[in-house]
């Protein structure tokens, strides 16, 4: 059903404007900057936007349109889906706002009768449309001065809200993880997340699947694609609207029906499906489970070149039941041997401030080979000189198949440090809260607690 | 006690390398960036260092020392004190480690003596020593090119480890948040938590304290500063080694006698003390305890550019024991008359996503002016082009009594304007259940609730 919107190569877009900022245009230079197919800005009073040829309607391109994107005001909306159905348009993307979101339902219900009868795959209205980092199609109509496009990865993104979804993708870009799919699908009038989440649970390129829901559309339906997929891929949802207050606000937002959040609740511990409590949640999960496929048990070393952060780390460690692991005599005595005096050979290993990236390296080749040890949870403040951007190389030079996470907190260099490390597969977290509730979750779903 | 270190005006450092990155040289680099007082580098084996004159011991410097920072190897730092005895210096920061921290607990011991023997006041061993943002004293051996160092403002921070110090202050930094005083005191040995917190209960630039304790040197006299400290302004306290496992690590890092946590919350909440559970805690609610002083009540009234992010605000103002304002029918009535009718006026309002500054600036100046509204929720989405940086000072020029707290998730665009809040006093989260989280603390504190 959504296979179609990926694979378009001929897209036309409906409403370009010659101003800047209007909607139409900024999807316009969306699609402009990155994809490959052909694009057919649409305007009847424009001869040429941006140096292509601007046709007065759809049925003005001789070529088939594989996906129209829909910018119109919602009061000629079926003017539009009238000229789709005679060019024979099969996908839409409606943008455009005004649905039953906003009270208008006889608007949206004639819209979804009409999609129905003609067998129109549309996503929309009232969304922001898809993302495709490997393909470059990209229907978001906020601009990349400030909404920075993530890199390709293997994580999907289905947001209900494009809000939520766009500020997410500025953040996830930031940080350097990198995105497969990104469908922001609004009121889910033909398609809803039941139809996107079936579709990623069987595509390739996702290796993690994450959802911001406000309600299901039917909730049979719903609740079985979870059972299919969380079978097949980690599958991280959060479910805004759990509060009554919350459930009411839903309804003057995309009239979502949802069901009270102990059903939900219920449904995804059932079904394996991994529950983000809070968007910072949604980023810490899927790090971790797009890039770290095995884990062998809850064994946990840390290596530190900070006293307290080893400190609050066997706390955090601890409260997530997780296990402190217990070096073996062999490690610990090469460590001993070879490390100065002031190092705490132990759990927490503390390196101490003045450790460097020859430091790191031994103590984390050496805990790497160490069968007490599940995973390496590698704590490495930026803030003292002697350990640099060079212990990205020796991280990657030593990673075997047992997981690392890396703690670091701080400013401008510690980010660029951590970019790099998130560009090589490693997942990074600020604090270790938040990377040791993300290693419970992992195992929790590997089945391994 | 603590006085003489900030007053300092003439001060001598031991341990002043030729070569760049040695600590005593990264201090000296520190405090020459923005100190205004005489600073005096000491090596024996250097004639001068980035063209200062060095001295071959404290005995040679003609003028009175106010204070002196040692960072010499552990096993001459009795040399070192005795020096400074002769010399009448009368404060000392001890930066080097190797005490009972590494199990030398009999050097600790000497050491102490002799400092008590001689009414020197000192910080250390094993710490990073102080900074002050409005003198620019800073014995911080990390270099600003990874540590950034904070802006004035009235936020100190007092820290056991150095290295949740540095991180910390970075990560202020990077935020644009103001600190007043930080103190990393280490081992505690003759300066302790409770002096430093006492000291920090009686200065007058300094509105809100932060602690980071891994343990109380004498409980009892810990927990009367507490109760000292929490009645004349907001003290927030991470206890770091609450898990059996946490408090072992602790021995092994600044050689702390902590008490168990049970003990340790029983006080804080007895003494109105703030506990933080996270790093990111500590954050969250330093700035709003800074900037905001005066709260009248727990209904807040959520306005929102985003529907999405107004519904997860509305649950996590609901979780968080807050009420949602509603509105009077005079604003109300004023709202549905000036603003376009796909906006929604209720709780939240939500100005959606082609909402611009003049858009927001009603919303705001109309609920700032509601009787029935006691603090704003303010959601501001920047990945859409309409709203601007314009608007903080559209916030700042309607600013009244009445708390406003920003939401805003994004990168680079968004920080920049979250830092220009910041810089006015607004204080700014990335995700509503911070911001949440951080109103009800600030409410319990006051005791509104």
């Amino acid at each position: 059903m959504l296979d179609g919107f990926f694979k378009s190569n001929n897209i036309a877009i409906i409403g370009v404007s010659r101003e800047e900022n209007k909607i139409g245009r900024v999807i316009f230079e969306s699609l402009l900057s990155k994809f490959n197919g052909n694009i057919y800005p649409i305007n009847p009073n424009a001869e040429e936007i941006l140096g292509y040829r601007c046709y007065p309607s759809i049925k003005a391109i001789k070529e088939k349109i594989d996906l129209e994107v829909i910018a119109v005001p919602a009061n000629i909306i079926i003017i539009s889906i009238n000229d789709c159905i005679k060019k024979k348009v099969k996908n839409i993307i409606i943008v455009s706002a005004g649905f039953k979101e906003t009270g208008n339902s006889k608007l949206e219900k004639r819209l979804k009768e009409l999609l129905l009868k003609h067998k129109i795959n549309a996503i929309g209205p009232n969304c922001l449309g898809i993302f495709d980092a490997s393909t470059g199609l990209d229907t978001l109509f906020l601009p990349v001065s400030r909404l920075k496009r993530p890199k390709r990865g293997n994580i999907s993104f289905i947001c209900q809200s494009g809000a939520i979804g766009s500020a997410m993708l500025d953040l996830i870009a930031g940080e350097n993880i990198g995105i497969s799919k990104f469908i922001s699908y609004g009121n889910a009038t033909v398609i809803d997340e039941s139809d996107i989440i079936e579709y990623l649970a069987n595509d390739k390129s996702t290796d993690v699947i994450c959802a911001y829901i406000e309600g299901a559309n039917n909730g049979k339906k719903f609740f079985s694609t979870l059972k299919k997929t969380a079978a097949k891929k980690p599958l991280i949802i959060i479910k805004a609207g759990i509060t009554k207050e919350g459930h009411k606000a839903t309804l003057s937002h995309t009239g979502s029906l949802a069901g009270s959040s102990e059903v939900y609740n219920a449904v995804f511990k059932q079904n394996k499906v991994i529950k983000a409590d809070s968007l910072q949640e949604i980023i810490d999960y899927a790090k971790i489970f797009a890039n770290i496929k095995k884990i062998h048990g809850n064994k946990v070393q840390i290596i530190t070149n900070g006293g307290g952060f080893g400190i609050i780390s066997t706390d955090s460690i601890i409260n997530n039941n997780l296990k402190l692991a217990c070096l073996s005599k062999k490690t610990t005595a090469l460590l001993k041997k070879s490390l100065p005096k002031t190092v705490i050979i132990s759990n927490p290993i503390d390196l101490t401030g003045d450790a460097d990236n020859p430091r790191y390296k031994l103590a984390l080749s050496s805990c790497l080979k160490d069968k007490n040890v599940d995973v390496i949870f590698l704590i490495i403040l930026f803030q003292t000189p002697l350990v640099d951007e060079n212990i990205v190389q020796d991280i990657l030079s030593l990673k075997n198949k047992k997981p690392i996470v890396v703690v670091s907190a701080g400013d401008f260099f510690t980010r660029a440090i951590k970019q790099a490390l998130e560009e090589n597969n490693i997942p990074t977290y600020a604090f270790p809260e938040n990377a040791a509730s993300s290693i419970r979750k992992l195992l929790e779903y590997k089945g391994k607690k």
